[in-house]
């Protein structure tokens, strides 16, 4: 077996952590011209300045003018800011929409071009970029520790990922007191997520060993933990474990890539407006099943690894997480007509349906789609 | 929990894949300008000559001229040659010694100083290094994914780590073929350090949960791939298996650091010749006795999480296996005096000692020395 492993981003985790961005800044030789990336909540509730007034001069200014689906526009216009101020360095803090969003921006900065140019064109970044401390705000994207950048293109109707090695943040900062705000629901779904990048990854075509051990201890902390966070969102510990699953998912995933569910997902939320994770979620326990037996075994090894008889019993057990922690089940308040179903199985067919160990055909995604219209 | 995590070296696994060790170097912009640093044995085997020729230009120099426990001035004799001929990059082929030179020579040839000025003087190395790609020829020392060299100064009698951010390779070439010729006693006792390494990655004051996860994935494979390794010298199977605990376990100890069993080998080995794995394991079993129940259970945790009902049965196979590989299970040969044992116990107040999760006092270290003085 031949497989490759990279990480090169360097974890800071726990919690008052985030007070460390103007040490981790300085520890690259970066002591001004910061950029704050971040949302338009966290300018309002203040965090955005209490960050800025404790970096001692590090971070200069704060770019909130962006969409939860980032446009290339909004990443040409931090970049124009970065260039004009002839700034030095970004920190992203936030869920996925501002780390996608930053490491566009601090590649792209470093040319005389639009990011538009390299989204969806296969044209290759550039892979020179300004350091990026990426701070999850979340315990859900793993997106601190990839190198992929999902944008839109709102004018010519696209979205689509850019993966460059230059997006690699420098340092992640993890600070589980920065999760204790998400709601309830949002909560739930990011953990959804957590949990398919984990088993998705353990399962990938990709898989390889160190990515299979960080998704053999990610999993269980999403079942143990989840309807902990979400029915307590102040409780510490569901928190922290919460966001160290989140973490290392991340790093579970993001060589082998995900499969089928997120495959699934993606129509499910563009089409439907599920949140990404529940969507994920949606059909996480359908492809179990249809993956127990695959590789050998090593899927029934896996169920077993984190404490279930087999992958059935694992995948109820996914069935009544969701439950719990108030996700959908099924889809049937959306009274799906057949073409709509077509087209769920249409768009399903995104390349990472490929990396499943199970070859899915058209009929097994009807009978999924099918079923899934038909359950609450 | 605060915990951090950096692991900078990319990987790259699998049969046959030192013959990428030319596309690695141009994938960092080196075509020409290499130094092999390999041991006699792979320069009179021919190993050395024919990875040159395959590299198409990119080694342009061998340096095979150190002894088992690299001396400063054999580091810097590398240096001179590194600065005489205006080398551009480092690759370290073999066991940790060739890996302890290289990383030192890598880094002091960009100064005009000696190795010897760094050497347990406490003065930090200069960052600046050039780059060194690791291909380890044993499964055992880790070294390929460590920023540590171990140096001797022969002329001053002082053997010693030197740490430094520097000497992460820049990527680690791991080919199990390499390791089919290391012979069934050497095989033994490097497979002995991966386990303990593990274990002590583990239990370590300074654990943290994505070396957790490497450990439990890395114990494992030891206990069933290392008995047929040292059997069957040319399985790819287990030689493959023992090559991917030795990376992974390498990822676990890393920055948690060893412990206790790590703390005895030195003196076992430095004083009574016991070569370093085999020294680990000597005590591993009786130090997992004794930590058992630290850490809140959770080193009875690792045990049930890697197969076995508890830590006294971990421990009753670590003895099973040291019998089956041909290792040491005590000291009766060496008819150790009552000055020696008090030798050894002294001796073992490593550093490493104080990560151990219980205090390990001098009683506790001579009784310890004692039963292992009377035990065949």
């Amino acid at each position: 077996m031949l497989w490759d492993y990279e990480q090169p981003v360097a974890i800071r985790f726990g919690n008052g952590r985030v007070r460390e961005i103007k040490d981790v800044a300085a520890d690259m030789g970066l002591t001004e011209g910061g950029l704050l990336v971040t949302s338009d909540h966290f300018v309002h509730d203040g965090t955005a300045a209490r960050l800025v007034a404790e970096s001692d001069g590090a971070l200069t200014e704060v770019f909130a003018d962006f969409s939860p689906n980032p446009d290339v526009t909004e990443v040409d216009a931090a970049a124009a800011i970065i260039r004009a101020k002839h700034l030095k360095f970004v920190v992203a803090m936030g869920g996925g929409s501002a780390m996608d969003l930053a490491k566009a921006a601090a590649s792209i900065a470093l040319t005389d071009d639009s990011i538009a140019d390299y989204h969806g064109t296969g044209k290759p970044m550039p892979l020179g970029h300004l350091p990026l401390i990426a701070v999850p705000t979340t315990a859900g994207t793993g997106s601190e520790v990839t190198c992929v950048s999902v944008l839109t293109n709102r004018a010519l109707g696209k979205k689509a990922p850019i993966v460059s090695d230059g997006f690699f943040p420098s340092v992640a900062i993890i600070d589980p007191e920065l999760t204790y705000s998400v709601p309830p629901h949002v909560t739930a779904s990011c953990g959804m997520d957590v949990l398919s990048q984990a088993i998705e990854g353990y399962w990938s075509k990709g898989h390889q060993p160190i990515c299979d051990a960080c998704a053999i201890h990610a999993a269980p902390l999403v079942f143990k933990y989840l309807p902990i966070a979400v029915a307590d969102p102040t409780n510490a510990e569901a928190r922290q474990k919460m966001c160290e699953a989140s973490v290392i998912a991340g790093l579970a995933f993001t060589l082998p890539k995900t499969t089928s569910s997120h495959a699934c997902s993606f129509p499910l939320t563009n089409i439907h407006g599920i949140p990404h994770g529940e969507a994920c979620g949606l059909t996480l326990d359908w492809f179990a099943r249809v993956n127990a037996d695959a590789q050998h075994g090593r899927v029934q090894e896996f169920a077993q690894a984190i404490g279930f008889a087999d992958v059935d019993a694992m995948a109820d057990a996914i069935h009544d997480l969701k439950v719990k922690v108030g996700l959908r089940t099924g889809l049937k308040d959306l009274q799906l007509t057949d073409a709509q179903i077509d087209d769920l199985v249409r768009i399903s067919r995104h390349p990472n349906l490929y990396n499943n160990p199970v070859e899915i055909t058209d009929d097994m995604l009807r009978d999924m789609y099918e079923h899934l219209a038909a359950t609450e």
